[in-house]
């Protein structure tokens, strides 16, 4: 249903993103005793994989649509990424951002040219902030993980993974929003005969975790992370494709998470962040079940505040 | 003189170490206006470029002396460099260490079966603990940066990165020692047309600036810079080289070098030593002398104790 389209994505996104290199470590494969495969996004444009989803879905739009902009509400990286994939495409983009995001995050947004609506801290305030900014200007919302173009943007990460390394056993992606692992869910399905596809998440955030036993959309009543990527809960989109694809989320402790990003940070000179040390912990705390697999693991991506590191 | 040698240690090393990648980025070369080229040795083997030199210098010597050993005295890179060089070789490796060398540092040795004697933290201690051990194992004695087969080995990275970028107008080096500046000097010397060659220095441990001043070997009377590897001083050996062959030496404040620092870390998501930014930090505040330049940075190394950062 989707093969195509991916394919088509990968055409389409490719003059706006990079094809992000593929790192390995003979020093993690030796602690992990596996073949870890890490797709760098922290490498990708404005540091993270999110750029793809945000691309693909602006090119979808009709020209009138273009002419009008979008809109979303985030604190994180998808208002960066589609501050810059609107800039890029010459689209303007209208970003709702809660009062509690970091200076330096609106900072960002600016330098791409995003224009800023500053809202309450909640969801709600979030949402309805956005919805008045699509009602006024015709700008269209775009979700940062609960919509098909966002997603099958993220899937050409995992696909570029597959085509160079075609025979991994399983790719490990952290689980927020659900827009990545519901991306690489779809292809390695596509893509890959024996690829299985693995949640990675933290136990203070693990609302995926709950939701694939549960069967239904379930929230986190505390957000108590580190990794503050992976905050969010699933949607009505991307659930389904992860309870259809996804073969289970591994949960990890907030210390997994912090040992997991000094090790990469020490042994593999790259900056990444919190919450794609998750879906390394996950390998490290469960070293029995990947023994002498190959294993992927999305990098998501690489923005840190250098100020406030936990260790 | 040197140019067969060169071309003899790269591929005789070349087993033992990573050809380290060449990364580029747009947004810094927006932010310098110069086209910069970073030659990775943060993801050299143990982290720093001296792996190279450490690995040459050992395979030059007779096997009767590979069977005695090699000493030398070292509180960085150079001491792991030389244990898991001699590892690989299966050579005995005698690490003097001053009793202020982190344990870091010292468990990192020890990982590679480097055999530690701590001496007192001045380098006439540790001259004399290095001198005791050859008199009495004959084991040969390693200089980490004033021996020439160290320095060709070293120069093996500008080689690569002049074989990746024939057309460079400059190479810039960080300099403590003089071993990774003088190699690089050579190798540019023998291997390009065009390519000048630079050093950069802190303010604070000028003495290799002063030296092409005054055109002897001076010593600097504080140490007072966070870029830990540049606060030896030349010698007699790779002096003469610098002299020759180095265009000049570009000072930089420790400002100017944390400033650099975080640009890397923030905007190319990689690690790299305090001493490493001190190159790119010559670039950021003499913008005008580069402009429309392509200019090679050999990124010295990342190991950088991340519980100790200057931002």
């Amino acid at each position: 249903m989707y093969r195509d389209t991916i394919i088509a994505s990968q055409k389409n996104i490719s003059p706006f993103i990079h094809r992000t290199p593929v790192l390995t470590s003979q020093l993690i494969n030796k602690i992990t005793e596996a073949d870890i495969f890490f797709k760098c996004e922290n490498f990708q444009k404005m540091g993270a994989f999110k750029m793809r989803g945000a691309i693909n879905a602006i090119m979808q739009l009709t020209d009138s649509q273009k002419e009008k902009g979008v809109v979303t509400h985030s604190s994180g990286n998808f208002a960066q990424a589609l501050s810059l994939a609107a800039k890029k495409l010459g689209v303007k983009a209208y970003i709702v951002m809660p009062s509690s995001a970091p200076i330096v995050k609106q900072n960002a947004v600016l330098s791409y040219h995003g224009k800023i609506t500053i809202s309450k801290p909640t969801l709600k305030s979030r949402k309805q902030e956005a919805n008045k900014i699509a009602d006024k200007t015709g700008a269209t919302f775009i979700h940062p993980s609960n919509n098909i173009d966002v997603i099958i943007g993220n899937s050409t990460s995992a696909l570029e993974l597959l085509e160079d390394f075609s025979d991994l056993d399983y790719i490990i992606t952290p689980v927020g929003g659900g827009g990545l692992l519901s991306g690489t869910a779809l292809s390695s399905y596509y893509f890959s005969e024996k690829c299985t596809v693995i949640g990675a998440e933290p136990f203070e955030v693990d609302d995926a975790y709950r939701s694939l036993k549960s069967g239904e959309i379930e929230s986190n009543s505390t957000t108590k992370t580190i990794a503050d990527g992976l905050k969010t809960q699933l949607g009505d989109i991307n659930f389904p494709i992860i309870q259809k694809h996804v073969n289970k989320i591994i949960r990890v402790t907030e210390k997994d998470i912090t040992e997991a990003m000094l090790l990469i940070w020490e042994r593999m000179k790259i900056i990444i962040e919190p919450s794609s040390a998750v879906a390394f912990a996950a390998i490290l705390k469960n070293k029995n079940n990947f023994k002498n697999k190959k294993v992927g693991i999305i990098i998501s991506g690489g923005n840190v505040d250098l100020t406030k590191l936990p260790f």
